[in-house]
């Protein structure tokens, strides 16, 4: 198996990263999970305006970052070890090496790292069992919550916490108490028609599948409320489902116990939803 | 210079991390920063003691971790390259490798990694200059926030903008809007004899020297609250310090441009108490 590294395609094996790397030190950077599929990255523009807007907010010139055609020259080498036509590439960035200070250097050489794995997309199934973390919540008053970067501790132990309870998936609030995300997708919930999902200042990361739902819902004149969400209301819900740019739309079999009717997910609207979204993750449309 | 990387004593540029290593890619560890002098590690059982209890909430077993006689031996053995008496030793944990996934696999074999620097204390100063982030605040429902993790990204960005603004560090508030601690150390204010300091409940890493401050008041009957502190309530306060096991009581001189007496600091108690803060660092006294 490949990486590319720092402008590198190399062994896997030979890919090492320096004990003074402040991404391992101190978490000191972001990344981006993105779908392949036949050598070519889906959404390739937004995950790296994100990439870049991510590096603006943590101080690191987005200069530094690979552009879209390196990203695809490094996604093309890294596919031949593949099998199957889809995979998920992962972009990590970090601040690079630096001296013992939380203060970062300001003449920082990023390490930049790409991986590519193979991909099955889920099977149609019969809808995942969320619980809610008992011990994480999601802190609107953190950069590290808003973008996707490599501090995930909470996340990982919000998710082992609930698979102790034999959840598929953690549901975690927000610090006041309302509907979060999950440890890896955004939810919405969909009650007569009208689709629910919680703000961005809800301490969530508004991920690009997300974006997708809300552009959807809106050029097919249907009401998507960005809003606060009472854990209780989603009992009401006709049905609760979460995204990702990864996995698309899964649908929940049940929230801490409280069941929804998967029949009403096969709505013919969610349907062409959910397939949209994934032939647009499939065959890389851009939106 | 040397590190000491699984359990061998190996040159810095020799040691390498992989880039499957669950520490780089989603955060997931913790480590411990201690001093060091001529050789010997200060507060050492209260490290070792606090490593096992981030590895018992994050889900690794404590057994994994290197014990007192190993870490000691270690640190010995890096001591060679080091110039001067004081040391600063970090001690890093990782769950190690693991296949892409937030859910840790339950079979990990941990990466523990340890480094010396020489220390060098800070020079009598005319007190520091906090400010207070205005972008972040710390969550009492985050794991991260509450133990030692390699989640620091919140605190690099508190530090930059605070930089900014000219402050040699961050006050960093809890959601809530009260007094937090800074990005490297707990936060103390004493008025009319009194210490107040921060709950643990208030979002805060409840440090060893913070810890150390708590005894030393109640053992000299004095009254220490760990309370709620409203940051508008520290421009009442004879004065402000802030502590840590590294470089032991540092006194403010500003907070976001309000002033405390310097003077006030040379108090024959709180002279004494950062005596006795830096003797017991300084002589590995354990407390």
């Amino acid at each position: 198996m490949k990486a590319w590294l720092n402008g590198k395609i190399i062994e896997r094996t030979d890919a090492h990263i320096a004990i003074s790397d402040r991404g391992l030190l101190l978490g000191d950077g972001f990344f981006e999970t993105m779908r392949a599929h036949d050598g070519k990255v889906a959404w390739l523009s937004r995950h790296l305006e994100r990439l870049n807007s991510h590096a603006e907010m943590i101080g690191l010139d987005p200069v530094l970052l690979p552009n879209a055609d390196e990203t695809a020259r490094a996604v093309t080498s890294l596919w031949e070890n593949l099998d199957g036509s889809d995979a998920v590439i992962r972009l990590t960035v970090t601040r690079g090496s630096g001296p013992r200070a939380v203060l970062p250097p300001t003449d920082c050489n990023p390490t930049i790292l790409m991986t590519a794995a193979s991909f099955a997309k889920p099977l149609p199934d019969n809808g995942l069992v969320l619980a809610t973390s008992k011990s994480i919540r999601r802190n609107p008053w953190s950069v590290a919550s808003r973008i996707k970067s490599l501090n995930y501790l909470d996340n990982i132990v919000a998710r082992r916490e609930v698979a102790a309870y034999g959840a598929d998936e953690a549901l975690i609030l927000s610090v006041d108490g309302s509907v979060g995300e999950t440890t890896i997708a955004n939810l919405f919930a969909v009650r007569d028609g009208v689709f629910y999902t919680p703000a961005s200042d809800c301490g969530i990361l508004a991920g690009l599948a997300r974006q997708f739902v809300i552009d959807w819902c809106r050029a097919n004149d249907l009401v998507v409320h960005l809003t606060s969400i009472d854990p209780a209301d989603l009992a009401s819900m006709d049905v609760v489902f979460i995204c990702n740019a990864l996995q698309g739309i899964r649908f929940v079999r049940t929230v801490d116990g409280v069941s929804f009717d998967l029949g009403r997910a096969s709505d013919s609207m969610l349907v062409q939803l959910a397939g949209m979204l994934e032939k647009s993750l499939c065959l890389g449309i851009e939106f």
